[in-house]
């Protein structure tokens, strides 16, 4: 299947589609583009190594139960900088604004976006704001550009090995169904909320506990669902992701929201929740560390690498297994 | 007059509601927030510093006779390091695509996008697309952030001093028309070109050939216009800025469509002209070096900085004088 003729609400939603058009924008570059499968670019400065990312946010609605858009948009390139083993610095904050935006509104994002700042340890140094008329963007959205600092080395999707840990630092899905639920008055959005949250906190004080190498790769849940990260693992590692479907952790509520929604929480997207690869050696030391930050208390193993080819495999509560797809798309825009 | 109740087109136009507005953005994001007023934030990474800035790009219409919105991004945050003395390095491209749009025209901007980057020397390293639903967007939004070096002093608006020579790189107003004119369908758009250049290349040949510091501070002339510029600098210098109309470089095409379109060229848009505050000993040497490149070759002085109180003054082919008024806003959104 090729990427078609015109862009698609599937060419954003982080499943293959997705993977589809990066293709298509990767060849086209060609030589102007020298980026990495990680969630940061990793480059040398300098005579050191930083770590750069970047992210637009279109979420819909921009303001909801526990956060809004400004918050989404911080803790989303702090998280990808965290995740490459990079101290978050400095952020950039691009605004489009649909003219008519209540004064009131963007005071509130501003707010949410320079509490979580502080939360992350970071400072907006810069910033740019265009305004375009009523009908020509939908309230507003946020671009957040950041360059953070390595104090250890990266860590590396290619570190990742047969033998190693699939952990998660939480349960997945809320995100998606408190955004969800707004938008569809589906009234679960009080009693589940989004995960949204700075997680570089919780990743540093895990890298500190364990030894140089034990954690080989850290990736943050978003776009395309945990499903979307097993599957780049795989394909990178050139092995098996064993998941045990039972050890996922998903809130009661949360799944009931999603099967009437009819979205498998293995395909929500979520803003503060981790997929750890970690040495066997370092598990229960990596799962405590979690468990005992706010972020991670419902941290969990579930799963492990093992030889073979590329494949992610799920083992069911009777302990028979399915091949997990890869989706083509999921439909659901503008969750961040 | 305040920021008022919501957001209006002329809080997007680089003119004096938008720096209400950015006075609002500055003082809500508090502790969180350490920029400065240059066209990049000058950091300290490692021991050394680098360059970090971003813009949004909404250009209407996205695609136009010498460009579209994929050049004018890498040549607006090339073009912003490079003022501040850096050197543009690495860049990151995030993309709000409205669902529908062609992939041909994505592949267009991204074509145009490498050539550009090619051209400065500059990497996209990293990128994200979102896609929203029809009528969500308007084809589509692009952001780039980007890093640079710095191999030298950074140059800072603080440097200019009375007896300095201000200089401008080419003629004014020709990406306002040229874009004003295939929107409004006016037919100036084959007489008159955007003038959307990476001048990192011209920035460095300059400052190469005087002596460091002679060349005190450039800012690009974008949105808000010329008038936007020179009213910074009174401000920051606490002296006045003083013009000759009559050296200020128009097309004569040009000035038949301001004047039709009833916009002063002062205050137009443009996306390759330098504006240049420097040591009077260099001005010959700074302007026989610009006019030798391709960019530079209208390069000429327009007026000097003098003692007094922070004014911009305009001096009329007669002799007499008039305060150039600053703009509340321009109601051109979308030229960028």
């Amino acid at each position: 299947m090729g990427v078609g003729t015109e862009v698609v609400l599937d060419h954003g939603t982080g499943a293959k589609l997705s993977q589809e058009l990066l293709g298509l924008i990767v060849s086209t570059l060609g030589d102007a583009y020298s980026g990495e499968m990680e969630d940061s670019a990793i480059l040398s400065i300098g005579g050191g190594r930083i770590a750069m990312t970047t992210d637009s946010f279109v979420a819909d609605p921009p303001f909801f139960g526990n956060g809004d858009i400004g918050k989404i948009a911080i803790c989303g390139t702090v998280n990808d900088l965290a995740v490459v083993g990079a101290r978050p610095l400095f952020l950039t904050l691009g605004m489009i604004i649909e003219a008519g935006l209540p004064i009131e509104r963007l005071t509130q994002v501003l707010t949410s976006i320079s509490k979580t700042a502080i939360e992350a340890g970071v400072q907006i140094v810069c910033g740019d704001t265009k305004v375009v008329r009523k009908g020509e963007a939908d309230q507003l959205y946020l671009n957040t550009a950041g360059v953070g600092v390595f104090e250890r080395e990266p860590l590396r999707m290619s570190h990742v090995r047969p033998g190693d840990k699939v952990l998660l630092s939480s349960s997945i899905g809320n995100h998606t169904v408190h955004l969800l639920s707004i938008r569809e008055g589906l009234g679960f959005e009080t009693r589940v909320l989004s995960d949204c949250a700075p997680l570089n906190g919780m990743i540093d004080s895990v890298l500190r506990k364990v030894a140089p190498g034990a954690v080989r790769s850290i990736r943050d849940v978003t776009r395309g669902g945990l499903t979307g990260v097993l599957h780049e693992y795989a394909g990178v590692v050139g092995g098996i992701v064993r998941i045990r479907q039972a050890d996922v952790p998903v809130q009661p509520e949360t799944r009931m929201a999603m099967d009437m929604l009819g979205i498998d929480p293995m395909n929500a997207a979520n803003e503060g929740c981790l997929c750890l690869f970690v040495d066997p050696a370092a598990e229960a030391e990596v799962l405590s560390t979690l468990r005992a930050h706010p972020y991670g208390a419902d941290a969990t193993c579930i799963g492990e690498i093992t030889d073979g080819q590329s494949a992610v495999l799920v083992e069911r509560p009777d302990g028979s297994t399915f091949a997990l797809e890869e989706l083509q798309g999921a439909e659901l825009p503008r969750l961040c």
